[in-house]
């Protein structure tokens, strides 16, 4: 047992009872409160001057272009976030939400009320911007919060995490609590914590992702690869499915909505390529087979197929139930395709990139999750709550 | 990678699609033949017959009387499995019901739908009825299952496994798989099969749930032990504590919803002890202290306290999230109570006991979780379903 790490999960578990009193106002103001010193010249020449420590070691470390700036935090950058917490700070309140209320054939009146889950643990790699993020939409729906980034961030978190602390004040500070101790060991600690976290939810790559689900023993939400698809059925409108397949593909390829395969039916396969690579021209690979890949660039698999079936069967087998297209004018095919295809988002005639918290409604998302337990696809306030049953009676006992 | 597990678990997703295609008519009409099969005098003499074997063998190994009480399958028995499987059939099709529709900024219309989860394991001990109970619940809402009783009611558990398989005839009879090598290796790897299964729920004693959390991949989902209390207010009326208490004891110490605890504010302690002792007349052992443990016996831990807080306190402590009651006449102390005990069923002046899906209105129950993701509380039909989004465009693609 490591006491470090117990001590963080002791001290999140008693914020939660000073959380607890704050009404919505309340968690309002102490959001706008982080908003507002995050915006302090002084807090944010510190975050920029700790964010050049992590930076100066990753050049140090010939890190990618892509890693470097994934890590980085200037000026925009810092204003993007403080916006995301004035955001979240908007939306409604999940919490004391009354789901349910009823009373039963004993005359016990229950009522089923939406509450916080209580302490959630947060596991990312090198954005240090999920500090922030992710306390923000944690602290708003009720719940306290470890956080655990990687250790190539850790200055820029350590930064943010004071800040926020610091504008919480007093016992209220422990509601966003940074583990700065990054050893690999300290994490295993953290996953086997049942008596302080509710859940656990990796943020990150599939390497980090297998590590926290072969590991935890506290329940995961768990936010798999995205191998999506795009079926083009024999009806479909053949510019619509070029507009589509090239939206879904290309806008923002290393994204988990970003397709890998198209399905095209036989009758239109040969027609279909060849406004397909005159769009292109050049600009994706086009390969056949490799199903099981995220390639996560500009390359796309391709495979024509004999029938709807065929399709959906090949989604099934090789998709990882996160979004999946069918373009076509047929209404019995398209209803078919939402039927059998097993995953979060079955889109019809529109692409699969619009699978996102903010685009459904949810007003904020700290993830998209493939799983089936608790939510599926994008996470939003509601979905970092539970309820719980309030039963009041008049001395009933059970017979 | 064991290919006996892992080959049942592609039987049990593949039958997936044929259970999808059955309507709610159709859904009942196969649980009506499972029902009709159990009742036909050989099946009910095969079932006899398979668990006298399993019974020997668990005499020989000399097992207690309430070890081969659960074990046993007489007529009786028999006919109130039927009864639950005719329960389940007139209940609501949880399957297909719209959560929300709602068109967006994008000019998308989504609809939020509930389906069911997939395939879900269970893995239970000796009560051989599990294995038509979770079954049936099971394909109501949907979902394929596999079963993994014990090795000590493989017997019964194959007998009746095979009448349901029977009953259900062709491709459908894979919805319910029974796992026969009751292996703990077989175990292990089921534990692991995340291609197939969604869910994994296990029933039976502390030492089996705390194998299955270790060592799962598969999100569980977990019925915690059941340390309970009761506080009994300054303020309360002390007769009805004490029917509440001698309830919540003595109707059925042996389950999760029994209290092992009271709490009792100082102010009334002296009155209080002494009527409950006059009641009990010794029925009840009272001690003070092992507040951490789950007695399932006549044994009741008692605590004075100085104040709610002081009981709150210490039920958040101790308690493990089940069901915690507070006997007042003060609604504000009732509130308090309510707001700041941290459990799943959260009590006003009535027992404990009442914490079950058919009391609650879920209409039947595979289980109560104390874990706080995805359902909480008593786990019906709709606890055992998912949702999709579906996405209907005319060509959108993301600016």
């Amino acid at each position: 047992m490591n006491s470090y790490i117990h001590g963080l999960g002791a001290k999140a578990k008693a914020a939660r009872k000073t959380l607890a009193l704050l009404d919505t106002a309340q968690k309002n103001a102490a959001l706008e409160q982080i908003a507002k010193s995050l915006l302090e010249p002084q807090n944010r020449e510190l975050i920029k001057a700790e964010n050049a420590k992590d930076l100066e070691l990753a050049q140090t470390a010939g890190k990618s272009a892509a890693y470097i700036d994934r890590l980085t935090l200037n000026d925009s950058r810092i204003d993007a976030i403080v916006e995301g917490v004035r955001q979240v700070a908007a939306l409604p309140d999940p919490v004391g939400v009354i789901l349910k209320k009823y009373s039963n054939a004993d005359g016990l009146k229950l009522t089923k009320k939406r509450v916080p889950l209580g302490t959630i643990g947060i596991i990312f790699e090198s954005r240090p911007n999920v500090t922030v993020d992710a306390a923000v939409l944690c602290f708003k729906s009720g719940n306290t919060c470890i956080l655990r980034g990687g250790s190539d961030s850790i200055n820029s978190n350590k930064a943010l995490a004071n800040i926020m602390r610091e504008a919480l004040g007093g016992q209220l500070q422990d509601a966003v609590c940074l583990v700065e101790d990054t050893s690999r060991e300290v994490a295993a600690q953290m996953m086997k914590m049942r008596e302080y976290l509710d859940v656990l939810i990796p943020r990150g790559g599939e390497g980090l992702k297998q590590i926290v689900l072969e590991n935890s023993t506290i329940p995961v939400i768990f936010a798999g690869g995205g191998i999506c698809h795009v079926y083009v059925d024999g009806s479909a409108d053949l510019d619509m499915a070029v507009s589509i397949v090239d939206n879904a593909k290309t806008q923002r390829p290393s994204v988990c909505n970003a397709i890998e395969t198209v399905l095209v039916h036989e009758s239109v396969a040969e027609e279909f390529r060849a406004k397909l690579e005159k769009h292109w021209s050049g600009k994706v690979e086009i390969i056949e087979g490799e199903y099981e890949t995220e390639f996560l660039e500009l390359k796309l698999s391709w495979k024509t197929v004999k029938s709807i079936d065929e399709a959906i069967e090949h989604i099934n087998t090789y998709g990882t139930t996160h979004s999946e297209c069918i373009v076509t004018k047929c209404s019995e095919n398209a209803a078919k395709f939402q039927s059998q295809v097993d995953a979060a988002a079955v889109y019809v005639n529109a692409s699969t990139r619009f699978t996102d918290g903010f685009v459904f409604g949810l007003g904020a998302e700290i993830g998209i999750t493939t799983q089936k337990l608790h939510a599926r696809g994008p996470m939003g306030l509601e979905e970092l709550t539970t309820y719980k049953y309030l039963i009041n009676g008049e001395g009933q006992i059970r017979g």
